[in-house]
């Protein structure tokens, strides 16, 4: 999508130097584009776990490129000594982060492909290069078919509403900033947007990283889409009043059966959602799909981040990117960062596939090679 | 309660000077304690407005006393145009904050007052005195009596827990800064807590003032009541895993009826609460009630603040309170203040004369004296 009016991805291999993997250092936004180089797995690990990277899709398609970088810098004096370097930052890259299901899955993909590339070294290094370049490319154009699929609910309210702007309400940053381009949540919105359908956008701030008020409100900005930051408690309010037309969020992982994981607060706007007879809609690519798990929320493992994410807070003053106190500094503080909706609070599930309802059924008649037989 | 271990209520007169108005500017909280000087109404208007005072009971209470400051200065060549004054500086008052009930109530009260003590201009003086010290004794009178009911649904849920702590959640800040003491949300926490029930409270840091985060923790604190910051989108997720026992919120303004508005968001917790069979109460004290409103979401108007509370927030940074952009510059916000919940979402009414449902008959149950013949 366009920064500044230059198109970017979130992810890609530097012009001159397929050595090195560039990236977009979200944690400076909306207020500084900072570009990042990462040269080993130690870079890419951190840029995930300290969120310089963050999203489901993006955190999938930097582990692929963090294992294609592994592989450059692994030992190339046997295959085992080398497979055991990528084992190894396999393991060090799913640790950076619980909950997204993206995260294994990418890591997953690279050591089985290298396997089954021979055994020649050279082979397994560009076996893993065309895998990460694979899972980037992949994921933007399940993300372009998701907005193709979504756009058709948008429509629909669109047209009975006689044109009138479509209202709707999304929660964090599922947008192209978390994923390599499009975004889940978002790619039916800019759809709309393309083709015309006004429709405007209720931004969650989504606290304590705000990724709704830094990431949603910016990417929506450099596109033009109209939209409207909010605190996380106004959403129920809008609902009340007839304000909100449809609600589209991503996940961090969602069960094959339907249930839901995605950013803290997100099961509180279901319930509004459900409570006013307001669609409530979750968009994913399939790699977001947890085939394993059947009760999400018995089962998906919920990572508790520092409190400093929640007494602490960034914001730009006189230039400066600064933090400030928000609480007593004796107050502790918790800091849950997903929760689960479940299944029968979800109108749908928007994938690259097409649309479907929120339940085993659903899910698997889109998807039946994943039917256990 | 107390600061630093000496008794403070929340607004008092002078010791030297009953001329003037004292209070804690709670705008600098928890950072910073400050004491201001009102000696006009002017000054008692812009107090509520910019909100150095908030929270129903402490409007109502300061609105008391701005209206005994009138008194004092309004021209007293004539009781017409003593009468004027005071009947201007009641319209400004009442024309500060729109959603609480409170104001109104006790301008409404002072007048009232004042017009029943007779011709002599220095008799209705000494009127507005006595009625704005009532107005403040009477409403921390009512919020002791909130606590000593609404600790019986503590102590029964402990007992239940076999003396665990019970966890409760709170909204905003219902708390003693809220009102003239004691508190009505945080009440019966206090009260509990002096009876040695051992409790611990989840502190809703409540955007986009944060009066949670930045008063109810720093009030909790200064009384060595366990609690946990937690940003606002947490509640539904502990609920979800049974570590909340109880919800208990105050209300700008509750109707006969049930309805109750409150601090925006608080409707999303009540949906939660009722997900989860949860109990969910709302402390009030009668002052809060709305006698002539029937239908709470239609009727009751939400006060619509500025965009640049959502957009900027305050905190500390090297020793200095900041304000810090949050959000692209560009990117314009709605900030609502409030939300309705309706009745059914209620488990009950904490009020000085006990527990109700909140229902028409609940309340009327209460004050039957406010039955319409």
């Amino acid at each position: 999508m366009n920064v500044h009016g230059k198109h970017y991805r979130t992810i890609w291999l530097k012009e001159d130097d397929p050595r090195v993997v560039q990236i977009i250092d979200q944690r400076w936004l909306p207020h500084k584009f900072v570009v990042e180089d990462l040269t080993d797995v130690d870079q890419v690990a951190r840029a995930i776990q300290e969120m310089h990277v963050r999203g489901a899709g993006l955190i999938g398609a930097t582990a692929g490129y963090g294992m294609y970088l592994a592989a450059l810098h692994a030992p190339k004096d046997s295959l085992a000594a080398f497979m055991e370097a990528l084992a190894a930052a396999g393991e060090q890259l799913k640790a950076t982060r619980p909950t997204a299901v993206n995260l294994a899955w990418a890591v997953e993909r690279q050591l089985a492909a290298m396997e089954a590339a021979g055994d020649d070294i050279e082979e397994r290094i560009q076996t893993a290069f065309q895998v990460a370049q694979d899972i980037a490319d992949e994921d933007a154009e399940a993300c372009r078919r998701i907005g193709e699929h979504g756009v058709q609910i948008i429509q629909e309210i669109s047209q009975r509403k006689g044109g009138e702007p479509v209202n709707i309400l999304t929660h964090c940053n599922a947008g192209w900033l978390a994923f390599v381009d499009y975004g889940s949540a978002t790619a039916p919105i800019y759809e709309a947007h393309s083709r015309g359908i006004p429709v405007h956008v209720w931004v969650d701030e989504t606290r304590p990283r705000n990724q709704g008020a830094r990431l949603t409100a910016w990417e929506l900005g450099q596109h033009g889409v109209p939209h409207t930051v909010i605190a996380d408690n106004v959403g129920g309010h809008l609902m009340q009043h007839g304000l909100v037309d449809l609600v589209i969020t991503g996940t961090d992982r969602t069960t094959y059966t339907g249930d839901v994981a995605n950013k803290i607060g997100t099961y509180l706007k279901a319930l509004a959602a459900h409570d006013n007879g307001i669609p409530f809609y979750v968009a994913l690519p399939s790699s977001s799909f947890d085939w394993t798990i059947q009760d999400g929320l018995a089962e998906i493992p919920i990572e508790e981040r520092g409190e400093e994410e929640v007494k602490y807070i960034q914001g730009l003053h006189n230039g400066e990117i600064v933090k400030v106190l928000l609480t007593p500094q004796e107050s502790p503080a918790t800091n849950y960062s997903f929760d689960v909706t479940p299944r029968r609070y979800v109108t749908g599930l928007i994938t690259e596939r097409g649309i479907c309802p929120a339940s085993e059924e659903g899910v698997l008649g889109l998807f039946p090679e994943k039917r256990q037989s």
